[in-house]
């Protein structure tokens, strides 16, 4: 096969289509909170205390940078009662809040949440708050019971990843958008890909390419890892220069108006091992068994869930019995957050999928010491309107670069 | 003035100074833990179980990427002993740990830390185990005191904190790298700015410049922000050209084998505003008053603390009486995070500050809609060899850049 080449892949957004995106997310807010609400309602709290970044930009548009919360601090947290949603800040934030979230109160706090906890639930009128017990420090858990120990904290997990994972049209078409950018990226890349470049090289290149090829942000860190430390499912790019004969994998996302791609590829340098060439058919049969069962459980109109497609390409490795299957997950949700819901894992909940949803699909194997395979798409599933699309388009067939 | 050079400062740091700086980082290890079990000791608990990446790499070498804890979930926690110390992990990151962390034991466990709790705490014969409350969700914990009833778990906060505060000389020479690192690379861009060029492009080329130019990563994102948004103490660079006229303002910060700067620099891009330079100048003799009072106090064998030096810095802008002070902290401790201990700020302690430690002076005056000033710099802090530095070499002098 010829390589895959930039053009092949869809250009990065114009001015237009991005506006038309924050529109719609701007006109999205109202319906989330009544979502959040209902769920509120029917577990009887009047308030829904909130930490995390990506739900902070979901309910109210105000915006974190990753890793930008341990900075924030208490700012960037948000509190969502019956009437309207209060958005904490300190100085710091509070001109960008109020340009960001219109809709939202800020409530300027300083540094002290505890401290004005009281007057910020009395303001809700709630009795029970239901309170992210996933993300929220014991410490800080503490706190807030002490300050007020009139009003129950309900630890609750997972209310706002379920709403998050039901992806709307034009968050389909932000992951979708992010994927182009990524795949547009590695095409770029595969001319300059050669023996003695290194994988730090190599990765930094990548992020660039992104970066300035419509990215505003990496969805993480590039991993660029050769031969033997492809079998790393979470390795770090070294100084190693890369050999012919080896396996190259790249595991990098780019992230488009705040919504976020994943892909894995693992290329040949040189001529391939045999063994490789195996290890590849079999890790791209296994993400195919997974992919065709969402398939033909769409088109039956039957549903299937997380936990059964991991065991689906799983056994596909298993059945062969030549390599250990991946330790790992087969994939997961991804939106504004580079893992969130859905699950598709051993220990995923067998409650259909999530619909329309976005998640990942990426099986691996890896032998320590000497080589690692990984191939991850996302895929978009939208079981009403019989759809299951792959969003990463990048081809999955053997590539070898010049050795 | 002329406009500093690149080659004002130094190098980055060659392979010889990396690899010494390696050895002696695993050379503290068994100094660091033993200074823990000391405080175990002291109050009375017989395990520490720690969840923070910049912890777990600084008491075993094991290394995550900021953001990555979110992916490693518990991989990368750990549980110090009386005994060893034991690095939780699962099958993605047990290749690694075994690698960076040869002295600690890998305890792979999957995914479910508390199913393996119970195990894990009778190995160290605990019945008390302290726990990093404030980064420990509510339901971990909760998790963990269900696991295992008869284990009592003590809510503790800062230990690791206060000890990493005091840094060995190998932490320090790191810091000041990345801060000579960050130093050449604003000394590098200077030429490039001028009206009409954007903050993003400016922040992405000030980035390229760190990353090529001995960077390994960023501190955190680089914010470069123009004119108004400049008042924007957290802000994001935007698409907006830079005008005549403006302030240009700069806070990014290097990674050099592990350790961070952070800086921030105020420009002036064409022919600077009476008010402007006038606001600059008063940010300057904020921060020259604070940092003197240090040396001052060392001169002087004295004590300073975070709180007295904040306040100082704020008393000049205050008593001067033309614009508010800075809303947010005078500084903070650096080093394996970017924000860590010591706090300098209005809710600091009164506490000696520790030593030898670097941390940030920072003041900024901030007018809403029309500009912002901050200069920010590291400084060096060893009161027993009576020492005051400031690690970061750029000037403060007024830099005027072509109009």
């Amino acid at each position: 096969m010829t390589s895959p080449a930039p053009g092949d892949f869809a250009p990065p957004p114009d001015a237009a289509t991005r506006a038309r995106w924050r529109d719609a997310e701007r006109a999205h807010l109202p319906d989330r909170t009544g979502r959040l609400r209902a769920r509120m309602a029917a577990d009887d709290v009047g308030a829904y205390f909130g930490v995390k970044r990506e739900h902070m930009r979901w309910l109210t548009g105000f915006t974190l940078a990753e890793g930008e919360e341990k900075v924030a601090g208490h700012s960037g947290q948000l509190l969502v009662g019956p009437e309207d949603v209060a958005i904490v800040t300190d100085s710091r934030y509070t001109i960008q809040a109020h340009r960001e979230a219109p809709a939202a109160r800020i409530e300027e706090i300083g540094y002290d949440l505890a401290a004005s906890w009281p007057r910020l639930v009395e303001r809700t009128g709630a009795r029970r708050v239901a309170v992210e017990a996933g993300a929220v420090s014991h410490a800080l858990w503490e706190r807030l019971a002490a300050a007020a120990p009139d009003v129950e904290l309900v630890a609750v997990e997972g209310w706002l990843e379920a709403l998050r994972a039901v992806k709307t049209a034009d968050e389909v078409e932000r992951v979708a958008a992010a994927c182009a950018v990524a795949d547009r990226a590695l095409a770029a890349l595969l001319p300059e890909i050669r023996p003695g470049v290194t994988e730090h090289d190599l990765a930094l290149r990548l992020e660039w390419l992104m970066r300035t090829g419509g990215a505003e942000a990496l969805a993480f860190d590039v991993a660029c890892l050769a031969g033997p430390e492809a079998a790393l499912p979470h390795g770090a790019p070294g100084d190693r220069p890369i050999l012919a004969g080896e396996v190259l994998l790249f595991d990098f996302g780019a992230q488009v108006e705040g919504y976020r791609s994943d892909m894995t590829r693992t290329l040949f340098v040189g001529e391939p091992r045999e063994r490789d060439l195996a290890v590849y058919d079999l890790v791209r049969r296994s993400q195919a068994a997974a992919i065709g069962t969402i398939e033909a459980r769409v088109r039956a109109g039957a549903p299937t869930d997380g936990r059964e497609l991991d065991a689906i390409a799983r056994s596909v490795i298993e059945d062969d019995g030549r390599w250990p299957a991946y330790g790992h997950g087969l994939g997961h949700g991804i939106g504004l957050a580079t893992h969130e819901a859905p699950s598709l894992s051993r220990s995923a909940t067998e409650d259909p999928l999530p619909s329309p949803t976005v998640f990942s699909v990426e099986p691996g194997i890896y032998l320590e010491g000497e080589t690692g395979v990984r191939i991850e798409d996302l895929v978009h599933l939208d079981a009403s309107r019989g759809l299951v699309a792959r969003l990463t388009l990048f081809p999955r067939d053997v590539i070898m670069l010049e050795g």
